[in-house]
């Protein structure tokens, strides 16, 4: 394992730097802060993320600026520094084509942390921001190896989880499982905008699932899909080929077509790791109906609390209308049955 | 409120039938069995869910049977009863076309519980399927007033909330809530089925949930999407409208056109009625860094409990590698302060 070059030089003090900064604290590294915004690195700097920069010797920088203005500041700390070079933007090939042949290319390493929050600034920052996280390492053709084991090591300290790949895998990887979903779930909303109020009342956990995405910040997703432009709308592409066949079979009633299709949907979502990194662990659904007031929801969380079965994911689904609201847990099958009869037995309503 | 004609005829014991029979039998109404399968109303009715049916009159026939047959069982029922005739099928006007001018068509009303599992046979069955679900009742311009009142009183004594739609209205409206979700759900999903596994490493909560429903049963959903064809190939042109802006504006770095189409689905998924059915309440998340074993989940569980918030939503997501997750418990926005504050009390690591 590398050791961190340091101290470690933090350019841009909003959710992401800041929250670096205070994670980095925990292990003692030295950090400085440089924002434009002198209010936001008072802020990052009294919440203790570091110490602003005064142009002293740096080891590390890292650039947690805005998705358009990567490229310059990248290019600044290679001209400026001796210092290895990294980022946290949501897209790696365009900041890179724009660094071109700059001198100390060598020392510049993508990265990019999945996480973030639908909060921005410094006061939204949190040193456990990155904890169990992914972050992407992303060295290119020109990288050293050892500025990439740094890169890697600041990801392990700030708390996360190191995934190597090159700029343009990721940029194909993130334009799969993220811009691509992004836009589908901006489709299907779109469709719910204008509809009638009564057709909407027949809404269930599934079209909310398949939308919740679609209320993230326009003038982000503008950003990042922009920047990603090739790699979605070579997927978009190919979505709308597949479109064109779904509609064909809807039309004509080909139902062999139309089962292949939704075959391999079934497929794709196997094919997501579990969220334990490993395969997919087969799950079931216990429900639970709860009497829609604050205190028989938390009697049921002390009960499932005392029961200790893992509980893999948790929906909560009030419907329109009734005072009685259903609560979805979902644990390995095996656990189903068994969670299920000690909720009975502390007289809750099940089913499966 | 109009009384239920009694007794009710139940045709076809899976888990709707049966859990039908259930929450009636919790008021006492007297309910007859029938089914093709022996063995499945031996099951119901040692259930509990009602009695084999002799050919006695009836009050009212509910037909339970799969999407491809219910219009072969309404209109058996309308010939051999006197009846009020309803059934339980995802799909109304196809069912209604192919009854035609069948005589005593004014006794039947279509009816659709939202409410369903992904197990299916009466062993699957429960008094409480229906509690707090939508059911919609559809009238047609044949119907006559007092069957359709019989059949909205049958859905409130199963414990649901009735929204009274027309057999066309109701098939536009799960074409939009439903059948279009699911379809665009599953091209997604198709898109991962052969991506390299370490892009997959970067899956984050928001494509698990765009793809949740596509993992559904194909055999089901080609019967139900052949069933309510034009309303969903009408949609999935809309859809491919919208995709061909969309690939144009990503290819030529439009942001103006972006911008309105990611504009237009955060505008869709504010116009999902709140869970509570009233207008949708602003939320913030609380995030909790939780470490991986059952004894921590349950010790939060209990905590959430005793501070009372009332959670709206909640998602556990596990990532790779560590052995730390995130709880992320959805709260109105104006709880979320407080509730973070009392988890921090309590020694949890929080953040927003």
């Amino acid at each position: 394992m590398e050791a961190l070059p340091r101290p470690v030089l933090i350019v841009g003090t909003g959710l992401l730097g800041t929250s670096l900064g205070l994670a980095l604290r925990r292990h003692d590294v030295e950090v400085l802060l440089r924002d434009r915004n002198p209010e936001h690195l008072r802020t990052a700097s009294g919440l203790g993320a570091g110490h602003a920069y005064a142009g002293q010797p740096v080891g590390l920088v890292v650039v947690a600026v805005p998705p358009d203005h990567v490229g310059a500041e990248v290019a600044r700390a290679l001209a400026e520094t001796d210092a290895v070079v990294t980022d946290v933007g949501s897209v790696k090939t365009a900041p890179l084509l724009a660094l071109g042949s700059e001198v100390g290319i060598a020392r510049y390493v993508g990265g990019h942390p999945m996480a973030g929050s639908e909060r921005s600034g410094p006061l939204a920052a949190t040193p456990t921001l990155f904890d169990g996280r992914p972050w992407a390492v992303t060295p290119h053709s020109r990288s050293a190896e050892a500025a990439t084991l740094a890169v890697e090591e600041l990801a392990r300290l700030a708390g996360a989880s190191v995934v190597r790949l090159s700029p343009e895998e990721h940029d194909a990887a993130v334009a799969r499982t993220s811009h691509l979903p992004h836009l589908l779930s901006v489709l299907v909303a779109g469709r719910l905008a204008d509809a009638p109020h009564d057709h909407l009342a027949l809404s269930g956990q599934g079209v909310r699932d398949v939308t919740r995405v679609a209320g993230g910040d326009p003038v982000l997703w503008q950003q990042i899909v922009t920047a990603n432009a090739a790699a979605v709308a070579g997927l978009l592409t190919q979505v709308r080929d597949q479109l064109d066949v779904l509609i064909d079979a809807v039309t004509t009633g080909d139902r062999g077509s139309l089962g292949e299709i939704l075959e391999r949907g079934v497929a794709g979502t196997r094919a997501i790791p579990g969220k334990h990194g490993g395969p997919l662990r087969p799950t079931a659904s216990v429900f639970v109906s709860v009497p829609d007031h604050p205190g028989e929801l938390a009697r049921l969380f002390a009960d499932v609390g005392e029961i200790g079965v893992n509980i893999e994911d948790l929906h909560i689904d009030h419907d329109p209308g009734r005072p009685v609201g259903l609560v979805e847990l979902v644990v390995e099958d095996t656990a189903a049955e068994d969670l299920r009869a000690a909720l009975e037995t502390r007289e809750w309503v099940t089913h499966r």
